[in-house]
């Protein structure tokens, strides 16, 4: 069996369903992929583990990264796929995350041998499981010059609209310091978790912002997302840790945002040898600014949806905003429903999903 | 073997110390203790388990209580004793905690047939395991009758010097409610640790009182002993919860320590509904300005030790409290060494603690 990439997007997508590829299982996907590209003879087919890398080298002036993961969330009795509502509904295991976003991807891939700016399409593994394991992160760091690009679209479910960037996030613990002892002798000791009090405090107080970038408004938060302090039920506490997580707008790095933290912290009076980064992740700008971009927003508010919005979750688009490309989420499918037993997407939002890329590449 | 309660105090301490009385296994040295009592006409003895009460009946205007526990954490190669410093020191597990005491408290049994005022002799198993198990505990509770006193003497090691009383403590958990909602939408939640805030104000703010309790000075302590909060690193917690340990002067009941959190705690803006009692223990007055008990103070004072303190940290002196008996706490032995491994008394203590209590049983 091989991949029709000229069949009706839905179809094709339905056939993705079909083939099972759960995470650290993509190896016949990726073979059926990286086969059903290679008859295209206008696409530079370069393979990495099991991810597959498709670029035109037509010269154009601009290039754009077009990329999706191959792999699903376990399967619960929902593979192979199947119509609802008279066929215009496609359910399954990856309707949604993402194999309709993949088939709207090699659909184009195979019929646009002439776009109007090169594209690099981009089919990863292991995005659905820990990080490390990440094909796209795989590819950032040992080619990242197949990923070289003035903007990237990755086709995560948005329900047809476009998503811009992603606000980072870290992750810090402030660890503040006491004296133990016992409980019935306090004054002996000092207390950590009363010393938590007024960085708590800071927190309650702080008003998050919404900021805007590229013309998206990036709402953030700033929130104690653990605490943790005290030895035994008579014991004066000798230390506390409060888990900070910021999820920041795009406008800033990671480091900048670090810097943000600790001043917050430090309205608490506590100062920034007591802060630990446990975690942190850079966010992405959606550079729906660049003229590049605009022709890309015109073409999809042609298929009738919504304005583009900021996306405030951490999304892989963060990994382009690393190596310097602005990134948009865009691909088909409600994202409530990713991952449920139910996942299943209206084959015209992948239509649609396909003429609004059709429409950018091809203007 | 039988146990020569007439035989010098100290040697009478080495031979108690040489029957093993791990808790639990009490046994052996019950019998023997039981056994040695009953040679003695003028004390009316009752067996309750391991724990063994004697009586004077000599209808005296007053009663008091004098108490020791039989058992002793485990051995570490501290049994049999022995002796150091050309016999000046006595070494072995429970040569502190309170062997010592109990040879104090037998040597006077025997002795005393005629003392000035009644005297309950009370020896009890288990008090160094789980307070369900404790000996005296179960004499309050099935022969409250036998525990009738005016006053009453614990033999734990003080030094020899009287620790009056003891503070009472209760701990109560500080519920704070929350909505959880993912970080990267922390405005649809409601930050559960971040109401924490006020309420470990109000702990860091408070100053504890030291209150003069029938002539002592009860110093308090109003703690945070542990908190917790958070669900994961990308969650808005939905609840925290704050361990708080009150340490309170005798003057007040549990119920009245409890009343006094609340208060403080409301100073943080949450109600009472939100507070759950987990532990609660009253405290005992010292009732060292009674007639009967500033006899006692003179007596051991003229052994030369310093003036009676209030103890700090809860001890079975409160189950004399809950029976509306002032207590006090007067034994051989540096309580810093009880358990030790290198567990030692000086004879000099165990003789002076036996001429204090002697003094005053027959003045």
């Amino acid at each position: 069996m091989t991949l029709d990439l000229t069949a009706p997007v839905e179809e094709l997508a339905k056939a993705l369903i079909d083939i099972p590829s759960v995470s650290g299982e993509e190896q016949e996907i990726a073979a059926q992929v990286e086969s059903a590209l290679r008859e295209h003879a206008h696409l530079e087919v370069t393979r990495l583990g099991n991810s597959i890398v498709a670029r035109t080298t037509l010269g154009r002036a601009e290039r754009v990264v077009v990329a999706g993961h191959l792999d699903t969330v376990p399967i619960k009795g929902n593979v192979p796929g199947r119509w609802d509502d008279d066929g215009a509904t496609l359910w399954g295991r990856g309707a949604v995350d993402m194999k309709a976003g993949v088939a709207v991807q090699l659909s184009l891939a195979a019929a646009l041998t002439e776009p109007t700016r090169d594209v690099t399409w981009v089919f990863y593994d292991q995005e659905e499981v820990e990080e490390t394991r990440n094909g796209l992160g795989r590819i950032s760091r040992e080619r990242p010059d197949l990923l070289e690009a003035d903007f990237a679209v990755l086709g995560e479910p948005t329900g047809g609209v476009i998503e811009g960037g992603c606000n980072g996030t870290i992750r810090v613990d402030v660890v503040l310091p006491g004296k133990a002892a016992h409980s019935a002798r306090s004054w002996k000791g000092v207390n950590a978790i009363h010393a938590a009090a007024p960085v708590l405090a800071a927190l309650a107080d702080y008003e998050a912002a919404t900021v805007e970038v590229d013309g998206l408004s990036y709402r953030e938060g700033l929130n104690a997302v653990g605490v943790r302090g005290g030895i035994a039920g008579n014991v004066v506490p000798d230390e506390c840790a409060v888990t900070v997580n910021y999820r920041f707008a795009p406008d800033k790095t990671a480091d900048e945002a670090i810097a943000h933290v600790s001043d917050v912290v430090a309205r608490g009076g506590v100062g920034e040898h007591r802060i630990v980064v446990t975690d942190r992740a850079e966010g992405c700008r959606p550079g729906l600014d660049a003229s590049l971009a605009q022709s890309f927003t015109a073409a999809v508010a042609a298929t009738g949806v919504e304005p583009p919005r900021a996306k405030l979750g951490w999304t892989d688009v963060a990994r382009f905003g690393a190596l310097g490309i602005p990134a948009v989420n865009y691909g088909p499918g409600d994202p409530e429903l990713a991952h449920a037993d139910e996942e299943r997407c209206p084959v015209s939002q992948i239509r649609d999903t396909r003429a609004g890329l059709e429409a950018w590449l091809t203007s």
